[in-house]
C-alpha cells in the first residue's frame, strides 16, 4: 500500500508541475529561500516587490537585494539604480553581446538628438528617458524584480517601447501575420515573436539581420556609430535573416518578400522627396512663416531648413508641420511594414497617408504663394 | 485495492478542479440549480443567456429571473432593467460605495452637457447613453448574466468605456510597464491593473485617490458637485495613491513619478492656453466664419466664445475646431497619461500633437488675418 | 500491483490530454505519422512548417505534401500555391458555401478597382494583394500548415485583414462588449465571435445575414453581382440575423438596436451628402486645383468628379482630400460600429470628426474662394 502511495506520486508531482497549477509557487516565502537582510523587513513594507522577487529564479539562486544593490544603507538615501555592468558580472556573454546592440547606445544618442534638447524637461523624464535609459538598465526588458525569461522574450516587452506613432513596430507585428498567429497560438514554434527574428538563439545584439539606422527616418542602414554599413556588409545582412524565415517559408517565397519590402521603401522615399522639393521651392522663395531668420535655431542644425531627420515639430511653418508627420510617422510605417508584412500598416496608416500629405503640401504651396507671394515681388 | 482506488480519487478530484478543466462546469444545467420559472423556458429560447446565468454565482444561490427582474408578465412587455437600488438590497455595502464615485452620477451628467445635447437622439442612444448608463445598471461592469467577479475586476471591463479619442485610458494602461506586464503574466499580484489603484481592496467608490474633473478636461481637480477640492484634499488622495504605489515601489520613486506628472499637466496647460490667446485675437478682430452671431447658440453657454469643455466640434470655425481636437484628445492624452505612465500617449500621441496643434492654429490666425482682415478695415 | 498501474494509467491517461499539456504533441515526429516524401528532407530543412503540419489534422488522416502541392518537382520549380478547388475536393460543402460569399470574388473585383489601379504594384503586393487573395487561398483563414479550426474561428483571423482606417471591423469588434467579454472569457458561448454572426452554424458563406456593399462606402446593400437587393431580401436578412442575435437577447431590444444602427447609417450619409454638395459647387465655380482637366484621368472614371467609392487620394484637390477622410474612414467607422455596438468607433473615431470633417471642407470652400474665386470673374 505504501508503495502504491510512491508509485502515485512519483506520476502525479510532474503532473502537478505540468498542470499549470500555480498555487505552488504562491506560497508567500518558499522554505529554502533566505530573504536575506532587506527582504525581512521588505515582505512587509512592499509585498509586490518581495512577491516578485521570490519567485525569481534569482531568489531561487541565493541572489538577493544587496547582491545587485550593494549597500542597503546606500540604496535608502538614493536611487539604488542596477547598471548593466553589474548584471554582467554573472552574464557576461548577455553583456557582451548586448553592447553591440543599439541599445547600449540609446541614452548617449538620446541626449544629443535634436527632438530631445528641444522639449522641457519632465516631457523628457516622462516620455524620451523611459526607453532609452535602456542603456543603463537591464530591467528594461527583464522587469523588475521577476526577471522572467518569458515575460523578456514575450512581443509585450519589446512593444512597451517600440510602439506609438514614430515606431509603430507593435502595432505592424501585431497586424502581420505573424503577431496574428502567435497572438492566438502563444506558440512561438508556430509563429515569430520579435525576439525570433532580431535576437535568434538568444543572441542579446538585437542589431541581428536587418537593424537599421536611428528610428528608420533614413534611407541608409547604419552601423553603431552611424556609418553607412557597405553593399556587402547590407548583403551578409540579408543572408543572415534569410537564415530565420527558411525555418518555416521556402527561401524563394521568403527572398520575394524581402525584396518587395526593399522596393516598398525605394516608393515611399521617393514620395517623401517629391514633397521636400516643394517645400524648399518655397523657402528659397521666403515664404516660409516663420522664416528661419526669425524662428529660434534648431539646437543642433542651427538657422537652417530641417526636413526629415532631426527635424522638430516646434515652432515650424505649417508646411514644414506637415512634413513632420510625412516623414516621421507616415514614411515610417510605410517602408518598416513592409519588412514586418502588415497591411493595413503599409497602406491604410501609410502610403495612402503618404499621398494626402503630399496634396496637402502642395496645396499649402499654392495658398502661400498667392495669399503672401505678391508681398515680395 | 477498492482504497486505492478512494486514495486515487482523494488525489485526482482537486487536480481535476485545478487543472482548469472547464467542461465540469459545461454540463448545461447543474444537477442542483433550480432553473425557475423562466428560465425553464429561457433555456430553450435564449440558451445563450441561460448558460450564463447557470455558470453565475446567483444561480448557485438560487437568485432566479424574478428575484431581480420581478415580474415575468412585466419584463416580457417593457424594458426589464434592474437598477442599482435592486441589486443594492444584497450588495448594500457596493452600493454606498458606489453612490460617492462619478458612475453615480454619470447619466445624469451627460444629459445637461453641450455635446449631448448638439447631437441626434440615435447616436446618443448608440454612444454617449452605452457608457453612461452606468449610473443605472451595475453590469455596465459587471456583465449579465454572468455576473463575473473575474471579468468585472479585468482592465478589459473598464476598458469597454474609458478608451477612445477623448478619453484614453484602457490605451494608455496598455502602453504602460504597468498595464504591459499585467498582459503578459494575468497577474494582479505582478502589475496593477486599473481597479489596483483606482477601487483598492474592492471599495465601489471609483474616485478614490485621484480622480477629476469632469473627462479631465479642466486643470483642476472637482467633487462629485463639481467644486474643486482644497488642496488639503489634494494633498490628502495623494497620500492615499501614494498608499498603493508603494506595496511594490519605493515612496521616494513613487512620489517622483507623480510629482513629474504634476509637472507635466501644468506644462501641457501652458500650451493649451498658447493656442487659447491666439483664438481669442482672432475672435476680437471679428474673424471667425461663421462668427458667433452667424451661427446657432451654444446649447448651454449661448452665443458666447467657449475654448474647452463643453465646447462643441459642430458649426464652429476651422480655427476652433483645431483647438477642440487640442484640447479634447491631444491634451488629455498628454497629461492623463503622465499619470499612467504611457511614454507613447505623453508624447507621440500627445505632446507633439499638441505642438503641431498650435503651429497650425497661428498658421491659420496669420491666413484668416491676410485673407478676410482687410475688409474689416 | 500491476492491476493498479494499469488502473492509475487509465485514469491519468485522458488527464493528461485534458489538462493542456501539449508536451505530448511537440514530439517531434508523432509515431503513427508517415512524413511522405517531402518531409522526410523537409522537416530538417524547414522544421517550423514541419512542426506545424505534424501538428495538424491533415498529418494525423495522411494528407501529405503532394496531397495538395501535386508534384514535388513542379513546388521547388515554380510557386506551388493550393487554390481552393483542390481543397474542395475533400472539403466540399464548404467550397460551395464559400463561392456565395465575397471572399471568392475579392481578387477579381480589386483588379477593377480604381485605388488598386492607381499605385505601384510593389505596394499592390504589400497591401491589397496580401487580403484579397482569399478569393485564391483558403489559407488565407486556415493558416497553413496547421490549418487549426481554433485559429480560424478566432477573431484574429479575420482582423489580419479586417482591419485599419478604411474597414476597421476588428478595431470596433474589440471596443464593444461583445468583443471585450470574448477577450476576457475566450468562451464563445459567453459573446460571439466574427463567426458566431457572420458565419453562424460553420456556413462559408460569410455574406450571411447582413452583410453589405463595397467595404461599406456604399448607402445600399449590394448582391454579388453589386446589384442592390430588394426590400423583402433585405428585410429576410434582418430576419436570419436577429435569429442569432436572441441566442443571448431578447427580440425586442435586439430588433432596437439593429433599427437604431439603421437610423446612425442614416445620419453619417446624410452628413456626408452636405459635404458633397459643397464640394460640386466649388467644382462647378471651377475652384479645384488641379482641376479636373489639369489631372490624370481616374482609372476608372475618367475626367469627373468622383466623390465617394471608387475615388482616390492621389494627385486631386486638397478638398477632395478632405472628402476622402471622410467618406473612406470616419463615415464607415460611424454606419459599421453602428451594428457592431462600439461605442469608441461610433463617435470619437467617427461622428465627431465627421463633423469636423465638414467643418474643415466648408472652411477651404470658403478660402478658395477668397483667394482664387476674383480670378475667374
Amino acid at each position: 500500500m505504501e508503495k502504491n502511495f510512491k508509485v502515485l506520486w512519483l506520476v502525479l508531482f510532474p503532473l502537478l508541475i505540468f498542470s499549470g497549477i500555480t498555487c505552488v509557487s504562491r506560497i508567500n516565502k518558499a522554505p529554502e529561500i533566505d530573504p536575506g537582510f532587506c527582504m525581512e523587513c521588505h515582505q512587509r513594507v512592499t509585498p509586490g516587490l518581495f512577491q516578485s522577487w521570490v519567485e525569481s529564479k534569482h531568489a531561487r539562486k541565493g541572489v538577493q537585494c544587496m547582491t545587485c544593490h550593494i549597500d542597503h544603507e546606500a540604496a535608502t538615501q538614493q536611487k539604488s539604480m542596477v547598471f548593466p555592468e553589474k548584471c554582467g558580472a554573472c552574464h557576461s556573454k548577455q553583456l557582451e553581446e548586448y553592447r553591440k546592440s543599439r541599445h547600449s547606445i540609446a541614452f548617449d544618442r538620446m541626449r544629443i538628438q535634436g527632438e530631445y534638447l528641444g522639449i522641457p524637461q519632465e516631457i523628457r523624464t516622462a516620455f524620451c528617458e523611459r526607453c532609452h535609459i535602456v542603456q543603463k538598465r537591464c530591467n528594461s526588458c527583464h522587469t523588475s524584480h521577476r526577471f522572467s525569461l518569458k515575460e523578456a522574450k514575450d512581443p509585450e516587452a519589446c512593444g512597451s517601447c517600440h510602439l506609438g506613432p514614430d515606431h509603430p513596430h507593435k502595432e505592424m507585428y501585431e497586424t502581420s501575420l505573424h503577431g496574428t498567429i502567435y497572438k492566438l497560438t502563444q506558440d512561438p514554434d508556430r509563429a515569430p515573436r520579435c525576439v525570433t527574428c532580431h535576437m535568434p538563439k538568444g543572441t542579446h545584439d538585437s542589431s541581428f539581420g536587418i537593424a537599421r539606422g536611428p528610428v528608420g527616418t533614413r534611407p541608409s542602414v547604419v552601423d553603431l556609430k552611424e556609418v553607412p554599413i557597405s553593399p556587402e556588409e547590407e548583403k551578409r545582412r540579408r543572408e543572415e535573416m534569410l537564415g530565420v524565415c527558411i525555418t518555416c517559408h521556402s527561401r524563394r517565397f521568403a527572398q520575394e518578400q524581402l525584396e518587395n519590402a526593399d522596393q516598398v521603401k525605394e516608393e515611399a522615399f521617393k514620395l517623401q522627396d517629391k514633397a521636400k522639393e516643394v517645400i524648399q521651392g518655397v523657402e528659397k522663395e521666403g515664404l516660409l512663416y516663420p522664416s528661419l531668420a526669425d524662428r529660434s535655431p534648431h539646437p543642433t542644425e542651427g538657422k537652417q531648413l530641417v526636413l526629415g531627420d532631426p527635424q522638430l515639430y516646434i515652432g515650424t511653418s505649417q508646411i514644414e508641420r506637415l512634413f513632420f508627420t510625412m516623414f516621421k510617422f507616415h514614411n515610417i510605417r510605410v517602408w518598416k511594414s513592409g519588412y514586418h508584412f502588415s497591411p493595413a500598416y503599409i497602406h491604410g496608416h501609410g502610403w495612402s497617408e503618404m499621398q494626402m500629405d503630399l496634396i496637402h503640401i502642395q496645396d499649402e504651396a499654392n495658398k502661400v504663394r498667392e495669399l503672401f507671394g505678391g508681398k515680395k515681388k
